[in-house]
């Protein structure tokens, strides 16, 4: 009994961490303790999901579809998508009717669309009720969550028509009309939207949560601002994952072979690339015979434009993600970037070259180097602006992909700038 | 006035778009129609940091003033800091005499803190209250905020001893004690800690507000998610950016000067390390003149040794991030990424000796190739999650300085391996 008090005393988070270590048959007592405390469908929605199979093959059909069916509409689509395809359909059925229904209205929308996200559990008032029928519809609901918030007016078409904080509710005098003590147009969301359009709504009008709507403008759900952090969070680690070439599901828990999986790919495609790169230098193969110190200062061009390149891309994706792009242009921010890189070639460049002259000896060297990472740079800081603000015209994901396409091409422009500037000159002297 | 009722629609986020886009006459115009509407602190509180400055230009001390001083605490600090130095003082003499007070507090909190972060706008109520006097003290509370969600109980010393969610006292009878109704002990932070502490409690427990407290226990103020959503999304931008080696204010909208300031020295400290690998080449001189093909793979190795160290930087430094390494260990997860970086090296180098073998029809080539990929991956791996781990157990940044180390590393190493395990080759074969 004192694990069943210490569980109590856990939250739902600290819980989750504990899962993963537990052996199957004590995972099903703590699964089973949780259950009766009414806490054991928090604690899974607490666990990343890549964990999800390995608690669910612990437990029976029966008493897993007892514990899911405890959490909203919501999660309970998010989790049902984890359990193993093989006993998915069996689980499903041993969910209560109503909550399979719902099942299936939710799986008709898009992927990490706002219908997928929202609870269908929220207060619809009635736009003719007064305040003291508002209360009652209130307290006779039997659902006792304390988070109700705000309170939504709808008309006779169930069109929402306002909204009601629940503060005002308690200050207003009781045969006061709904309709006069609401915020008339809330904002809102459309259940088609993408997730990611919600959280910047949400966070644009500093919302603790947003009503989901038809194409008719009727109310259909809830989306509230904890589910909101989640989007946020998972699509920031999507960012930052997808600059370094990453897939969302490669996370520290996952199996070695897993993570091999996932970034074979990438990889492969980046040694694609980086052939193409020593497929340029072989070009100049004559050239690195006959100065063959050039190929000590390759990686340093190279290395610099490539940093270059990533920071430019690094602060175009973010502003993009965080919408800042609109306090500039597409066209001033890769302008910008151009003209840092340049600058910045201009300086490191003359240190680089100097450097290298004083250490060689040899001025081609030099000579080469500057200009070779002075339009390095400056191509590398066009190309970390301009490769995420096309992949975003055309729709794709600015993160994605941007980061093999510059530092490909900067690889590539930095051996060929770097080898071909030291042939040209060499040729000169010869002639 | 078509203007000032075009304003009057608009969010205060989409205000704050238009700001930084007018003449100096202009913004002054629009931000007293705002003034009048009780709308202008909200629409700076929306613009970026770095975009104050050319605001708060166009205003008169007083005016400014005026508008700051209807900000919350936690905004209020946080828009002083952003005004140059030889008017701030000025203009915060001209505030209200109980917000300098207020803002002489908040400023003895840490950088980063709660206490800065929280505002001190909230309802207490005392431990023997009834649920209808709870509602007459929110009543004759001046202030006619929407948001108040929770209520927090207070004991005869201040200490917080309960929470009541509103939602509650709306269901309540009028003569039930609060402190019968109230969650006990709820969760809380101290206004000294760490705001992406905060953060992560918040995210953890699903709460909409937090309240915060001094080191006894007595309640100083409340942070709510509205806060806390730009905390994340600071913390994210942070981590993106530290990756890449850049600052915060770093962003699309700041001058070329200032971007090249700020990424200069973090150029410079690439320069250096890219200059350390070129040396090591350098030890390699004689071999690459025997076997100038040396030279076109040896972007291959470090290349590929780049995107692997990334990638195992990424997945380590985001769990950090994210508290997700509790679900594993660092060591594990050293282990882990180690073994990644073994198996992709094999596949990888095999594939790329492969190539490089048909290619250049030199099988010391294609060894040496396949043994530097296999050892750079591995160690690029393992430091990729060290160096942060590391950092972190020194309560350094883990995101900050982990690239350029890691990066360092695996190209001096696969230089090294590369040319080192040629020049071995070559030895023998004329042994």
């Amino acid at each position: 009994m004192r694990a069943e008090r210490l569980l109590a005393r856990m939250a739902p988070a600290d819980v989750a961490v504990l899962l993963p270590e537990l052996a199957s048959d004590e995972l099903r007592t703590v699964i089973e303790l949780l259950f009766r405390q009414r806490r054991a469908a928090r604690a899974l929605r607490e666990l990343p999901h890549e964990m999800l199979p390995q608690v669910f093959d612990a437990l029976a059909d029966q008493r897993l579809a007892d514990v899911i069916g405890r959490l909203e509409i919501d999660d309970l689509l998010e989790l049902v998508e984890w359990i193993p395809e093989e006993r998915r359909e069996f689980v499903v059925s041993k969910l209560p009717e109503h909550r399979r229904a719902e099942l299936d209205k939710a799986e008709l929308y898009p992927e990490d669309s706002a219908g997928r996200v929202m609870t269908t559990n929220f207060v619809a008032l009635d736009l003719k009720m007064t305040a003291q029928e508002a209360i009652d519809a209130l307290r006779s609901k039997a659902d006792d969550s304390d988070e109700v918030l705000y309170l939504y007016v709808v008309d006779d078409q169930r069109a929402l028509a306002g909204v009601v904080p629940i503060r005002r509710l308690l200050s207003a005098p009781p045969e006061r009309c709904v309709a006069d003590m609401m915020i008339p147009d809330p904002v809102s969301v459309g259940a088609e939207d993408d997730q990611e359009e919600v959280a910047r709504v949400v966070r644009r009008f500093d919302l603790l949560a947003i009503p989901v709507t038809d194409v008719d403008g009727r109310m259909l759900g809830l989306i509230t601002v904890d589910d909101v952090i989640d989007v946020i969070t998972e699509e920031a680690t999507e960012d930052i994952y997808h600059l370094a070439g990453l897939t969302e599901a490669d996370r520290v828990f996952v199996t070695a072979r897993e993570s091999v999986m996932k970034r074979l790919p990438w990889m492969l495609l980046n040694l694609g690339t980086a052939f193409a790169a020593a497929w340029v230098v072989g070009l100049f193969e004559r050239t690195l015979q006959q100065v063959v110190a050039l190929a000590i200062f390759m990686p340093v061009v190279a290395g610099m434009g490539g940093n270059g390149g990533t920071q430019a891309l690094t602060v175009i994706t973010r502003a993009i993600a965080l919408g800042e792009i609109e306090f500039s242009s597409g066209f001033r921010a890769a302008m910008k970037e151009l003209s840092v890189g340049l600058t910045i070639g201009i300086i490191v460049g003359g240190i680089g070259a100097g450097i290298s002259y004083f250490w060689q000896g040899n001025p081609i060297l030099g000579v080469s180097l500057f200009f070779a990472m002075v339009l390095t740079l400056s191509v590398a800081g066009l190309l970390g602006a301009a490769v995420p603000l096309g992949l975003k015209a055309l729709k794709l994901d600015p993160a994605l992909g941007s980061g093999v396409i510059v530092t490909t091409f900067t690889d590539t422009f930095a051996f060929f700038s770097f080898l071909g500037i030291a042939t040209l000159l060499m040729d000169r002297m010869i002639a």
